[in-house]
């Protein structure tokens, strides 16, 4: 067995093979631009939170071929000249993103990469392994804080994320999403996130009933949430709870009650009012139990009373679509004269073709409205002519046009590395946060329903349009000759 | 911030809240027996494949506070005493599981602990994490290895997993259950598994074309996979594969061809014709793209000619089902005395009840048929008595009752720590696989088919059932004395 000291190897099988080719052909120097980027909006929401740029920046900085990850190459097969090619592998490439926290749409690039091709091509999945989680939880969780803006929202997810690095990467991309808090004390401590939780059943259940156990917390604690439904939530839990805060009085700060199965909204309303009768009208009622943005919705509509939500394994493996499918393709490439060329994937899908040369996105903010138009792509050092109203218009139906005046268009792609050194410095997950509720607001409410949200436009420019539709006919034309 | 250098923390802030409330009041070293399980069975399959095992052993293994997460615990306001605690945790217990690859069915114990109760407490989370995770995979890539008992298939799921180590212990929990290699050239060599994949649509990008690729790989490969839907399939991919295979001939190894697009069903029958017809008989065809045990069933049914399947992101994220839901419950704590006495969770939903005591999973196979008559829960140290037939019904429907006779009963925990000493060697990932084949040998085909499935019996003991039944009267009668 080998020694796994590095994720180097983090990559599959076929990006060795297809660097090995670029090596013994001689090409694996040239330039060549990968962008990633998603085909369809997760969870058929108006708009996606970006979230996993810290994680690449880790990954590409401490990116070498480790002792054992050469030797276990070589049993393998590889040759020799090839692995001494990859001791002395590191990243020289430039690397532009979307910040965290910031808003994304489907088909733009996220991540682009400039990069000689063997670099761009061993990146390729540990990138999208990131990127592809961390982007999908953080718009879980940002779809769950939109419904409730003032609640508490805790990721309690740990013991169903998918594996370890779930649970504290998507404990991270939940606060970015806008949760307060996480479970998980070792996403808490590496992240400098808030901890949050304070006992279970098994207390309960230790001590025999909710009186001894109540009393037991109280008397070791200061901050109490009592846990009401080990053995029945109005009849022993909720006036347990109330007789406890009571005998305590200030030696406790009697927090409030969690529900964890049955009816929520029916406990939680009669829960409510025997708190209030008892006086503890601020107490919180906390409740957990399989939680999304639909029962949470559902919660809404019913008038649950509600101050603090915990959800676990919808929101930790996106339960309702747990993958979100982004996607690297090659833009541009290096050609033996040293010319930059263009390069499209052909697909019979016409959602499925790429969109050729190295982009940039911008963001065009309406200056009356501060509201956004669309985000526009262009190519990189194409000039926007502030001087005429710009056109936009939709790429796939190019009936969908406007011409847009007065409008500020703002660069969402930022430099991370430029010639392999890192030029960027990650905020605080509380700045995520913050850009995220900053760039949301620049979109209509229309944009940020929970159902049926308005398509945000994503639009392309007309040279880059223009660009793409010669090379689809080149290649029709190709394939006509062969 | 603080380092993120142990697992120890990797865990719910109740857990820890709840050990402070036992320390405080010195029950923390009172012995407890827990077990985890699960309630339902994932993917509505007749069976699930238990993995995990041999990343919790690590975890037991290395279970301690380091100087920082004391630190980060001081941080959050816990006392000297509490911490210097903490300081000298290590786990001292008993923990007996079933073996990985081995069959399981829900609502028994698959990982019985058996330790003072702090210990119990803290390791709840991660173990939860882990064998939620594993046991779902290792049983998505079974159900899919039943549909095709000899064709090849690879885990392809990495760049859509949830962050990086589900693509791992994914690859390996597929191969546990059945799968013969993965893409993760990091989950290769960690594990000692088998790597594959050849070349992406980048490769026919950069060389613009598809006999310019081939042939590039085939310089450049001795076995060659070539990828043929990057332009067009039919009239491009295969014939161009077929090309390079006949001008390169016994300089290479055509393996064959890969299909990632498009109607899988018509273009493999379609490019089988064009590899026969050009003498490649023997030439594979691998195919991918967001297949599942659905789409292959399908594919079979059409009599789609296929030989190798790349599975990724419906197996590594168990698109279907994300979670397993497996919970870790008390079943028995010490009292004041010393006496271990049943604890049990009251629901009012009778699915939730929870079983008391220290229990044993005999699987009870009968001798004529050598097949399973179902699983059989006993408390620990109940004598099963050979010399009658063993009366075996349905814990929740008693009606559903049978006798066994001239039966074996094979016990399916094993130790593995003792007394906090690790007892237990697992063996090779390749012996899991074979358990898990022997395994399923023992069910009936019925228990094993893709759609509803026969249910399969986990069955109590009468001296079980029987305690269960005492003490939910003796919890009803508490509450009407209240």
């Amino acid at each position: 067995m080998f020694k796994d000291d590095s994720y180097m190897l983090h990559t599959d099988l076929y990006q060795i093979n297809m660097v090995k080719t670029y090596f013994d052909k001689g090409i694996h120097n040239r330039r060549a631009i990968f962008e990633a980027y998603f085909r369809l909006m997760p969870f058929e929401n108006g708009y996606a939170v970006f979230a996993g740029l810290e994680r690449i920046i880790d990954y590409i900085e401490n990116l070498r071929f480790t002792d054992s990850d050469i030797e276990y190459l070589k049993s393998l097969g590889y040759e020799d000249e090839f692995l001494d090619y990859l001791k002395k592998f590191h990243f020289t490439g430039t690397i532009r993103a979307f910040r965290e926290g910031d808003i994304c749409f489907n088909n733009e690039p996220l991540i682009q990469v400039d990069a000689p091709l063997a670099e761009c091509q061993l990146i390729e999945t540990a990138i999208l392994n990131i990127i592809n989680f961390q982007t999908l939880i953080a718009t879980k969780a940002s779809r769950i804080r939109e419904l409730v803006p003032n609640d508490q929202l805790m990721e309690f997810g740990t013991r169903r994320a998918q594996e370890y690095d779930a649970a504290i990467w998507g404990a991270r991309a939940a606060i970015i999403g806008g949760f307060d808090g996480t479970s998980n004390v070792r996403a808490a401590k590496k992240f400098g996130l808030t901890p949050t939780g304070t006992h279970a059943h098994a207390l309960v259940q230790t001590f025999g009933d909710d009186y001894s156990a109540f009393k037991a917390y109280a008397d070791t604690h200061k901050n109490c949430v009592f846990l009401v439904d080990t053995f029945d939530t109005l009849k022993s839990g909720v006036p347990t709870a109330i007789k406890v805060a009571k005998e305590y009085g200030d030696k406790i700060n009697f927090v409030g009650i969690r529900l964890d199965s049955g009816d929520i909204a029916y406990l939680s309303k009669k829960a409510r009012k025997m708190l209030d009768e008892a006086g503890f009208t601020d107490a919180k009622i906390v409740v957990s139990n399989d939680l999304d943005e639909y029962t949470i919705q559902s919660l809404l509509t019913q008038g649950a009373k509600v101050d603090s939500y915990g959800i676990g394994t919808k929101l930790i493996t996106a339960y309702d679509q747990p993958a979100l499918g982004a996607v690297y393709k090659l833009c541009a490439i290096e050609d033996e004269d040293g010319h930059l060329v263009d390069r499209m994937k052909i697909s019979s899908n016409v959602e499925k073709l790429t969109n050729p040369g190295k982009k940039e996105v911008y963001r065009i903010i309406n200056n009356d409205t501060k509201k956004s138009e669309g985000d526009y792509i262009t190519r990189v050092g194409e000039e926007i002519d502030h001087s005429s109203p710009l056109f936009m218009f939709d790429p796939v139906y190019p009936v969908k046009r406007k011409y847009v005046k007065n409008y500020t268009a703002v660069k969402k792609l930022y430099d991370i590395f430029i010639d392999g050194k890192l030029v960027y410095e990650s905020p605080s997950i509380e700045k995520m946060n913050q850009l995220r509720i900053a760039s949301l607001d620049e979109l209509w409410e229309e944009n940020r329903r929970l159902l049926n949200p308005q398509i945000y436009p994503v639009d392309l420019s007309l040279q880059l349009w223009e660009d793409r539709q010669s090379l689809i006919e080149e290649i029709a034309e190709r394939d006509i000759d062969e």
